[in-house]
C-alpha cells in the first residue's frame, strides 16, 4: 500500500506551526509496512486542496488528511473530499446529539458552525474524537481510501492510536510485527557500521535505524501470519544485534532513555542527588520531567559560582584556586559534599564550559568534568565536547547518567 | 511571487526527520511578502521529484528546496532540476578547489563522490555554504526560478540568512519592512480579540500573529520605497498596540522570552537565585541556556521533599505540617529562606503539583503557588493550571519570571 499524507492549514504554510503530524503519521505507517511516498502542505484554499487531492488520488492508493475539520474553517477539508469522492454531505444524528450534549456539558451555546461538524460525506465511516469537537471519516471507493482527521496533534494521535492503527492492520492480511533495540552513548553513523552487514544481508526481518536526542534505534520489521511467527523471524536477528552492542543498549521498548533510567532508579529504591555547575538545572529537569520522579529525586544544587560550590558542596578554596572550577578536583569535591550532605545512592556532579564565551587555550569550551558514583564510590569522566552551548548541555547530562546506568 | 518550498529525503517520509526546513523558509518568505502556496516532501526518487518539480514549475514561479545534495545522495536534486531546466551538469573550477582546500585541511581523502559536489547546471548561480561541503545554487529561466538548498538545518539557515534573503528582496522593487509586538502572558485569542479591529480595518501594515512558547507575536509588515516610509507606515499601528497591550509587552524584537529577561537583569546588574520544588530544576535551567547568565544566576536549589525544604531553606517544620508542602506559606518560607541564604537581588520559589499523579481534592494537579519577589520584599501568586506535567512545568516557570518582569 502507498500513501500521500496531506496537512491543510495556512498557519503551516505562514511557518507559524511546523508539521509534526505528517512526522508522527509516517512514522506509523511505516511501522505497518505502507510506504510513504509524499507529503503536501496545502493552505486552506478549496481550489488547491482539491487539485492536490485528485492528483494524490492518482499517485497513491491511500491517502491521510490533517486539519481543516474545525468550526471555524469552513469544514472545507470535508466537502472537498466528498467532491473528489462525488458524494454529498449528510447529517449525521448521531455525532448532533454527542455534540448536544458536549456543549451542554462545558455550558456553551451551540453554533451553526458546529452543527455543520455533524455532516458527513454520504458512506463515510466517522471517526470519533475523544479529545476534541471535530470527528474524524474514512471514505472509500473501488481505488483509493481517504482517512480525514483533525489537526490538533493531541487529537489526531489520540485517533489514530485507538482507531485508524486497527483498521490499517486490517487491510492487510498478514500482521505486521515491530520490535526495537535502542542504544545510547554512541554515534548513528558507527552504530550502523557495527551492523552493516546484518543490514545488507538482512531482508527479512526489515532493518531501519533512527536517531534523536541521543538515542539511536533500530527497528526491526517483518510480516507474519501470526505474532508468534512475527517474534521468532525477528529473534535470531534481535540476539545478535544485542550480543554486537551489548551494555550500549538501554531498552527493548520505550526509546526515552531518562524515563528508562528513573524508573530502573525506582525499581531498584535508589535515591539520586545532583550538583550542576555548566549544565544549570538540566539533570534536575530531566529526572523529573519522569513522572513520579519524587520517590527517587532527593536533591539538587545548582551551584554556579565557587562560592556556591564551597558554601553549598564543601568544595575547598585551596582546590578552586589551585585547579579552577573546570578540573577533575573540583567535580570529585564537589559529587563528594553532595554525597556528605544527601547520602543518596547515587550522586552525580557537573562542571564544565558550556560557551561560547569562558574558554581558554588549556580549557577549552566543551571541556567537561563529571563526578558520578553509588554509595559514596566515585570516579570522574573527562568529556571533550563539540557543537553549541545547548548541544554541550544536552549532551552532559545524558552523559551523565549514561555513566550511572552503566554503573548500576 | 508565488512560492513551492519543496524537501527531498526518503527520512523525511520515515518519519526519521520533522521538516523544520520548510517551517523556517515559509516565515522567512512571508516576511518578504512572497506567498507559500505548498510544501511538499519527496523521497530519493528521481522520478517522482521530477515529476513534483514539473508540476510546481507550473503552479508557482518560485521553487526552493531542500536537501538531496549531499555526495552519499548522487546529487540527485542537482541533476533532476537540471533536466527540468533543460540543461546539463558542469564541473565548477572555483568549487572543485574550495572542496580540495577542505579536505586538505580536516586531512581526509576526497572521493568520487566529493567530487561531483563540484558540478551544476550550466548557467546556475552556485551560493557557497560556509557551514558544509555542499554549496547550494540558482537557476532562472523565463517563468521560474529555482533555489536549491542542502538539507541540514544550520547550512540551510546561514545560506539563507547570508545570501538567499538579499538575493529574493532583490526581486522586489519595494522594501519590505517587518517589526514586531511581542507579549507575554494572555492568550492567543484573547490577544488577537484586543486589537481585532485593527487586523480587520488594517491592510497597510499587514497584521499576522505567531504563537508559540508561550509568546503571542503579531507582526506587522509593509511595502515601501525606502526604510523610513515603511517604519513610518508602521508607527501608528504599532504605537496603538503597544499602548493597548501595556505590560503585556516584553520587547519589539527578539521572541525570546527568556533571553530578553536574563539581558534585562544583565543589563540591570540583578542577580537572581531559584528554589524549585514541582518545576525540578526547570527555572535554573531556562535561566541558564541563556549565554552569559553567570553573571547573574547565583544559585539553584531543587528541594523535593519536605527534608530538603527544611534543610536548605529553613521551612519551618509547623509549616509544613499544618499547611502541606504545596501552600501559600510554604512558597513564602521557601523564598524567605532562600533570600536569608543567597542575598540574591530576586528570588523566585515554586512548589506545587505537576501531577499526574499527587492530586486531591483540595489540592488538585494544575495548583502551584510561586513565592517571589525583589531586595526582601516578597510575594505569592497561586496558579491553577491545567494540561498534563509538561505543560504545567514549563506554564509555571515562564509565570515566575513573568512576575519578575512585571515587577522590575
Amino acid at each position: 500500500m502507498k500513501a500521500t499524507i496531506i496537512a491543510v492549514g495556512t498557519e503551516l504554510l505562514m511557518g507559524k506551526t511546523v508539521n509534526t503530524n505528517s512526522t508522527y503519521l509516517s512514522k506509523e505507517l511505516n511501522d505497518l509496512g505502507i510506504d510513504v511516498l509524499y507529503h503536501k502542505v496545502v493552505g486552506d484554499n478549496p481550489k488547491r486542496l482539491e487539485e492536490t487531492l485528485l492528483q494524490s488520488m492518482k499517485e497513491t492508493d491511500l491517502i491521510i488528511t490533517t486539519g481543516g475539520l474545525g468550526p471555524t474553517q469552513d469544514d472545507l477539508t470535508k466537502e472537498i473530499i466528498a467532491r473528489a469522492f462525488g458524494k454529498t454531505l449528510h447529517m449525521n444524528e448521531e455525532v448532533l446529539e454527542d455534540l448536544k450534549a458536549f456543549f451542554k456539558k462545558i455550558d456553551r451555546e451551540m453554533t451553526d458552525n458546529n452543527v455543520r461538524q455533524a455532516y458527513f460525506p454520504e458512506g463515510a465511516r466517522v471517526i470519533p474524537n475523544e479529545k476534541g469537537t471535530a470527528p474524524g471519516f474514512m471514505l472509500e471507493n473501488e481505488k483509493n481510501i481517504c482517512i480525514s482527521l483533525p489537526g490538533p496533534p493531541r487529537e489526531m494521535k489520540a485517533m489514530y492510536r485507538a482507531q485508524i492503527k486497527d483498521i490499517l492492520s486490517s487491510f492487510s492480511q498478514d500482521i505486521i510485527i515491530s520490535q526495537y533495540v535502542n542504544l545510547f552513548g554512541i554515534g548513528e553513523s558507527s552504530a550502523e557500521d557495527m551492523v552493516k552487514d546484518l543490514i545488507s544481508e538482512q531482508s527479512d526481518p526489515s532493518i531501519a535505524i533512527y536517531a534523536g536526542n541521543g538515542v539511536i534505534s533500530f527497528r526491526l520489521t517483518t510480516k507474519a501470519k501470526s505474532e508468534e511467527d512475527g517474534y521468532n523471524i525477528i529473534k535470531p536477528v534481535k540476539e545478535e544485534m544485542a550480543s554486537r552492542f551489548g551494555s550500549l543498549v538501554f531498552s527493548y521498548d520505550s526509546t526515552d532513555f531518562v524515563k528508562v533510567f528513573v524508573e530502573e532508579l525506582m525499581e531498584k529504591k535508589l535515591t539520586i542527588s545532583t550538583a550542576e555547575s555548566c549544565t544549570g538545572g538540566l539533570i534536575a529537569k530531566m529526572i523529573t520531567d519522569v513522572s513520579g520522579a519524587s520517590s527517587v529525586f532527593e536533591r539538587g544544587y545548582v551551584t554556579y559560582s565557587n562560592n556556591a560550590k564551597a558554601d553549598e558542596l564543601n568544595v575547598s578554596e585551596k582546590t578552586l584556586e589551585k585547579f579552577g572550577a573546570v578540573s577533575e578536583e573540583t567535580a570529585l569535591e564537589m559529587v563528594q559534599g553532595l554525597y556528605n550532605k544527601t547520602k543518596s545512592n547515587i550522586c552525580i556532579s557537573v562542571t564544565g564550559i558550556a560557551g561560547p564565551d569562558g574558554g581558554s587555550k588549556e580549557k577549552p569550551v566543551g571541556l567537561v568534568y563529571v563526578g558520578y558514583g553509588i554509595d559514596g564510590d566515585f570516579s570522574v569522566k573527562k568529556l571533550n565536547l563539540n557543537g553549541d552551548r545547548e548541544r554541550i548541555r544536552r549532551i552532559t547530562a545524558f552523559s551523565s547518567l549514561d555513566l550511572i546506568r552503566k554503573r548500576i
